[in-house]
């Protein structure tokens, strides 16, 4: 297992071709396959992962899903909007209509799926028409949904073994990476033996990277943390996340790789090998603070992760909130 | 423990009120408490819960999200929309405008957070404008959300060890239970009697009992699923849920108590009592029959639980994808 | 100026084709038009329209949107949905935050734009992947929405002379038609012929055909109303929509056309002809009863018509108030 | 008719309840009124306003509604957020399932009523708890809406003659007044004057007042139009804007009134007075450009306006599209 050669920056389209081709698991599972990567998320894995709870503390790695959140419009993605459709104020003051001194409050959100802490399917990235499997993106993905990979097939599978990189804090500064920063194949094999036996890596794990991006746009502001630069996973890794047969991949930042990118014109040229090649589940925008300090202190950085996407039907992402117990 | 006394069919409110004070949790763990009964979920429940995987077989306790769901616009509780904000068929004709091939597709919901298998929060139900804890209605939840007791406080706790009870299955014909049956204690015993050991039901556990209603509703067509007539719990059970000291429940109904139920004139008692006095955490519509049926075929009837609400800020409910491993 | 003939029910494709090519409008105001048929509606003709204003007295010819309309959910279109961000019951208990006594409410609508009262855009209908003037479907409404002939193109022009036709009580029982009648041009010019001279229509003309379908709506309860079997126009209406030279129609029914319609097997084929060839506007849904009543009243059938639809940028169709002034 | 005295500006709510006193019309067309000032457009207004068209020249009022708007997301006021559930590009390919060749586009927006050009409705602001006509606040608006002064209520009304005040060209520098100017009824005064014979205001007119600001943010950017400095009109005009008996206001400012305003701690004072005590309907973010240069050009000031708001029921405020004819 090699890093992937450091491509030519002129020419994405080439990369992107030559690692799709080295990657490529279309057919791996049959031609009807719609969970990719998930498929090595087995019972022997869960059965792992139920077998790292070993103090019974649970961490959400989710964000609060608000109108306070990063998003900034892109592409009309906003922030989450949470309305009520009855209050406490209406029944305190007993207005509401119902008998025997019962008041009620209810609520309605309206939010892109991929506002705040989520998996990306199978349906969200299309590499020249094609989407996972080899399956044209219009017989996919079309305005009624996606058709063919839609959230909800991946609905029950994604429990198991959880197990955090935290780069930033085995080689950044005081926990954190500069944006702009390509985490290489060398800096995971360096974060993982700096870490330690649980942090070893293999087939059918859900794996977690921490760049400390999160941390930063808390202290500092959301900034452009939604779509401007950040630290992330260079292109070079995509043989490294391929080969090792992990079952997701998960950041703390808005978009999974390095931005800028290692391109001198791209955008998301890593998406585009592992979500329609290697099959491969995305998360984004999950926070990974608190059960790093946790992870950090007691030197186990393992746990059972439970991350089951809310499954709206036909979705091309999904909104989580994924809980590692420890 | 006793089974609460049959109330008066004709006077709602002074049975509330008995079962109220019977029943009242309220500065059990503080005054600023918003966690109610999941006080009892411990980090020694969830080492129980992870003992409960024994085979590493993962199920989806979620009704999928979308437009053809239950509800029929009772309170402006519609159906999940989901719409697209890019597809593949985009993609593929090639103008989305994006370089070197990569195409995506995006989307957004908008939803009712109680449309689909959800979670009550603290904040949803007040008994005479006094919301959990003792707190005024009007102080918890305003027009800007569930300002105290918001469904973002229970992120991280439910995980634990679930239990199925299978009311249907051990007391109805064919797996279901009619309309209007109320479920006493004495079928909850008489069920957890049928089921055997790992039916036990104990202080911290995750309930569920399953009545049937769903799997009808979906044979049959939702009809008045979403706030008809059903069965569910009996206003008698209050106690039982009170003195087992579980941390939640919830069943595969529109709205967890028998419909119609006990009272002449009365409108979700069992509610009034659950949620404002003893804090218990409610579930509804969730999809409990292939978890059944496996429970059913291997006699084993306890299993990891996680049920990690999606964390809206402020919302007085939230959908949830519950994922049972055993 | 002749009917279309009586196409052949076997053959809907046929019938589309041949009167697609009879009353083409493409090209006719340049390939760069987005306006279609309301450019015919010109100052002259808004001059006219405000000739017609004789006592002063304003009818709004909108349905309320509200939760309680006529959708049932068909390809995802609910009725509109309205929720509170402040409320005048916060405002009262005096927690909203502002200072001296100011209190405020506010409030957001989640809608289909077609929901209700509405004006089809140009861009709402394709014939064979065609859409207006001839361009490409694909090439017009992306899901970024109609890059060109969305609705705010047509944001300001549509005053005018508005006509109303009641069919219904020309022709009907009690002013209502049954559902599955076919207005011909027959019925059309025997109206004008009953209403006498200020029914008379022509070129740049607002023409509103009442056939009685909403206030049986609204006695006996929406029922199938959208969607359903309905009164409409004949699909034999083509050409004398053609040659009359109007600006735009609209009824009171949810599909502007005959339901089911006089084919064997077609969905919406007048549609098909109206909106990609003629470039007609259509109007849905507008209630056109107390408009009527006053008209059959005063025997004036004329009006000043207003009619300017809400200018989502990039929307294929669009709410609407219209307000008539007599 | 004198202009209100300037105010203490240490004292805003003497000031408000001084104003308030002297402007109030509650009980003025009876307890049961919902229209406020609309009651003086009446039949007669409306003639008067179809006069004054002369050429047929319409002019939308309206900005485009869209995701590039002023909004910022106080108070959850986002921008309207616009999808589609049917496109173009799906037609095309083909795959709607639709026969004989005919393809549709559809869609749906999620919108604050108040995220552009916007009606404020009389239950939009409250005087310590108090709402137009004198009602209790928590009567009139609840998590349900505007249960009496809905924005529906005023579906039919408003249309009449419309006057332009272009105080901006009258009074600043290349037509636009610096924020924080405060318009008084001296410059009212002379922006008629200088305008001439059409400009006069009178009982039932609908009054437009210019400022520039929209114009400044076209070229510099939408900043913080929405909710920041501003120009616009002083406290002291409340009395005139009671005794001149104008039917509603509307101007091309976020807020109408100037910002930061006269006082030392106060949000928007002069709608504390003019809504709920003079019952005067504010229009806001209106785009007035285009006709101020029209008459400007023709010297002619006053025109037919018709501003029906979309009635979404219960709402406190509501889009529109005006529409202005000369």
């Amino acid at each position: 297992m090699t890093e992937t050669p450091r491509p030519d920056p002129a020419d994405p389209e080439a990369a992107i071709a030559a690692a799709a081709k080295r990657c490529s698991n279309w057919g791996r599972w049959g031609a009807d396959d719609v969970l990719g990567t998930l498929n090595f998320l087995d019972e022997v894995k869960r059965l792992a992962g139920a077998a790292c709870v070993r103090r019974g503390v649970s961490f959400s790695l989710a964000q609060s899903f608000d109108a306070n959140g990063p998003q900034m419009g892109w592409r009309r993605r906003t922030n989450p909007v949470h309305t009520m459709l009855d209050t406490g104020v209406d029944a305190e003051r007993g207005t509401q209509g119902f008998p025997h001194g019962i008041g009620g409050a209810d609520d309605v959100v309206f939010m892109p799926l991929q506002a705040s802490t989520q998996w990306d399917g199978l349906g969200h990235i299309f590499d020249h028409g094609t989407a996972w499997n080899g399956r044209r993106a219009g017989d996919v993905v079309t305005s009624e949904g996606d058709q063919v990979t839609g959230i909800e097939t991946a609905a029950s599978p994604i429990v198991g073994r959880g197990v955090l990189l935290d780069v930033g804090r085995a080689i950044g500064h005081d926990g954190e990476l500069p944006d702009g920063f390509a985490i290489t194949t060398a800096h995971l094999d360096a974060t993982i033996a700096a870490q330690g036996q649980t942090a070893q890596v293999g087939r059918g794990d859900l794996v977690l990277v921490r760049t400390g991006r999160l941390a930063r746009a808390r202290r500092e502001g959301w900034g452009d943390y939604a779509g401007g630069d950040s630290p992330g996973l260079s292109f070079t890794t995509a043989e490294w996340l391929h080969d090792r047969e992990i079952a997701a991949i998960a950041t703390d930042t808005w978009g999974f790789e390095v931005r800028p990118n290692e391109f001198d014109n791209a955008f998301q040229p890593l998406h585009q090998v592992c979500i329609p090649h290697i099959g491969l589940f995305l998360g984004e925008m999950w926070d990974l603070d608190a059960l790093a300090a946790d992870c950090a202190a007691d030197g186990v950085w393992e746990f059972l992760l439970t991350a089951a996407p809310l499954p709206v039907t036909g979705a091309v992402g999904a909104p989580v909130n994924p809980i590692a117990v420890k």
